[in-house]
């Protein structure tokens, strides 16, 4: 029986908890006094819409306990959950929001505490499993002075053994992934052959929720930011690529989606049929372009991979539908969504046994169940 | 064989376009100067986005030809794609532009027109299938002063023979739907059992873009706006409307979903998962409440009805597996997407053609490939 692989699953190391701790913007970490119970979990302010003043600060963000940064818990939720290997990731926003200065060493820092974790965990555990227990993805010093300190950090990853590509945000250098000047940025993660997983953080504006939005958005807490606004921007990211001929100027860039990409399985017939009957493309620098030229299926089943973390058998056939059954990867989103009632028997996550489900639902116990659970990622990310 | 349903299909009759002349400004319809070759097609401004000041006015929005108010060109597209009948319906914006005094007199001549053309299509045509050609979906008068004007067109509108539903856009009364003040109005329609096609028109404001998003989509045309802003919109919409209770209120409340249901039977998963794992719901009154008791599941397999206007073989199959074979109902969006090339020597339409072709790839010709194509319409919609 091949491993069960984790593709999805977040860390923020203690060193970047220390420096959220020293924040009072987007992105924050906020010691709340001890309540009645003693708790005093620190709470992490990463969406906008959470840092609401009429929200009391020891409650607005989330509580972020040791799952964020024990290494030890992650591994312990693996066992729980029969995880074999995960390849963690630093959680959103990543270093989107540092001072130009600082993002480089701060990448660097952040990527060799991924190594060193791994590699501590692959030598300690009694592992008796055909792969090593912990890979990672890197993180790029987007906000660098200059892209050629994100290419090198790209190259350096690659002297890391435990290191499987990097996951990025929506924003790219501030202007959105189809900016031309990450082109040098495209073009080294091509040639190192490393894997891009765009994951969203930025969600959508509340004028983007229709009419009073932002009161119905309040009434449902996260629901409407993290179910709809995640997806749809990373739906928005990767259009806007193939609208600009980023994949016709790198056809061997691959991107793993965060959420089964959002919609794009789902909306890719409609974004391919707009395009086909739109009169006029324009470039960045104002002339008349050709539309992009290699179809969005063509991408969906070349350049993309999918997570499967999507809650939903219908949507999980729609994925492999759409980029096949060679491209899609078990994930859990680990620490997010845990279950609301800690004192819950089941030691089994419900936001984790549903995808279970989904898959099961989806496609049974056959082959296409096993390489979706980590036959797929143990063969596109080299796990040994 | 079953006939061939299009319950997709938009027409403006005359005098909603001899308003929409009268009009400066978004939604109007302006007739330019004819061109060297004598082409003075009028041109119809209804997105927002169109009426950019940088675009010469001639220039502005899309050209609308007698397709889009001539039912003897809708009944030849029919022919020429075999369809047998077609659902006629009011295309954005409707009457959500409408001044109060207006609203109900609009929409009382516009829904008499659209029964007088079908019931004189019906007579006149030499029409040997089991089903008439013509029947239509009526339109609401939403600004009008007073709820009992709209319930009252509603109940109206069972007194006309070819009349099968109401057509709807995403802001209701202006502030969603999800406001309570609607009640009366889903009172109504779940009373008469009246279908609502929900239909989008607003898209997402450039903001929803991400970074540099105004020039991401004024580099492409209307494929962002169409290709994400519509499904996005619709699924944003049914959402709220989910997240406010409204299907447990109205639990026989039925809404066919334009274009499969924008992108809710891939998310539907994760809509699920995220309402279960949110800490708190607040009423519409400020107070805590519960969150919605029925399942985003639930709805889909008895609330929701989906067209099959999503151009690929993935959605498809997605749709079914969310609501079910006997849920998903062909479309064309006719007059919408015509072919780009006019001397294009093909008589059809690829806008048509892709959406055959994803249903037969999607079901093959059994059974399922029937009742989406028309047999599901035929028994949802009750053509005789």
């Amino acid at each position: 029986m091949p491993p069960i692989v984790d593709i999805h699953t977040h860390v923020y190391p203690p060193a970047y908890m220390a420096m959220l701790r020293s924040r009072r913007t987007v992105p924050y970490v906020h010691d709340p006094a001890p309540s009645k119970d003693g708790d005093n979990t620190p709470r992490l302010i990463i969406l906008a819409s959470d840092d609401d003043p009429s929200i009391p600060i020891d409650q607005r963000g989330r509580p972020v306990d040791s799952s964020y940064s024990d290494i030890n818990v992650k591994l312990s939720f693996m066992r729980r959950h029969g995880i074999n290997t995960s390849v963690i990731s630093l959680a959103n926003p990543w270093l989107d929001f540092l001072e130009p200065a600082d993002a480089q060493p701060w990448a660097e820092r952040i990527n060799n505490d991924l190594e060193a974790t791994c590699a501590q965990s692959n030598t300690s555990s009694s592992n008796d499993s055909p792969t090593k227990s912990l890979y990672a993805f890197g993180t790029l010093p987007l906000t660098a002075p200059t892209p050629a300190a994100i290419v090198s950090e790209i190259h350096r990853l690659k002297t890391l053994p435990h290191l499987r590509g990097v996951i990025m945000g929506t924003s790219g250098l501030g202007k959105g992934l189809d900016d031309p000047a990450l082109d040098p940025i495209w073009s080294a993660l091509q040639e190192t052959n490393t894997l891009v997983f765009l994951h969203p953080h930025y969600g959508l504006p509340e004028e983007a929720y229709g009419a009073n939005g932002a009161a119905a958005i309040s009434r449902s807490g996260h629901v409407m930011p993290l179910a709809l606004g995640f997806p749809l921007e990373t739906t928005i990211a990767v259009t806007r690529m193939l609208l600009a001929g980023a994949f016709d100027r790198f056809p061997k860039l691959t991107l793993l989606l965060a959420h089964s990409g959002g919609t794009l399985p789902f909306l890719a017939g409609r974004i391919e049929s707009c395009i086909h009957h739109e009169r006029k493309f324009v470039g960045s620098d104002g002339s008349v372009v050709d539309g992009p030229r290699r179809s969005v299926w063509d991408v969906l089943k070349t350049n993309i991979y999918l997570d499967a973390v999507v809650y939903g058998a219908p949507a999980l056939r729609a994925a492999v539908g759409a980029s096949g059954a060679d491209r899609l990867m078990f994930g859990t989103d680990h620490p997010f969504f845990p279950p609301l009632d800690e004192t819950e028997t089941n030691p089994e996550w419900p936001s984790v046994t549903t995808n279970y489900d989904a898959i099961k639902e989806a496609f049974g116990d056959d082959q296409t169940a096993d390489a979706v659970l980590g036959g797929n990622a143990v063969r596109v990310l080299d796990l040994k």
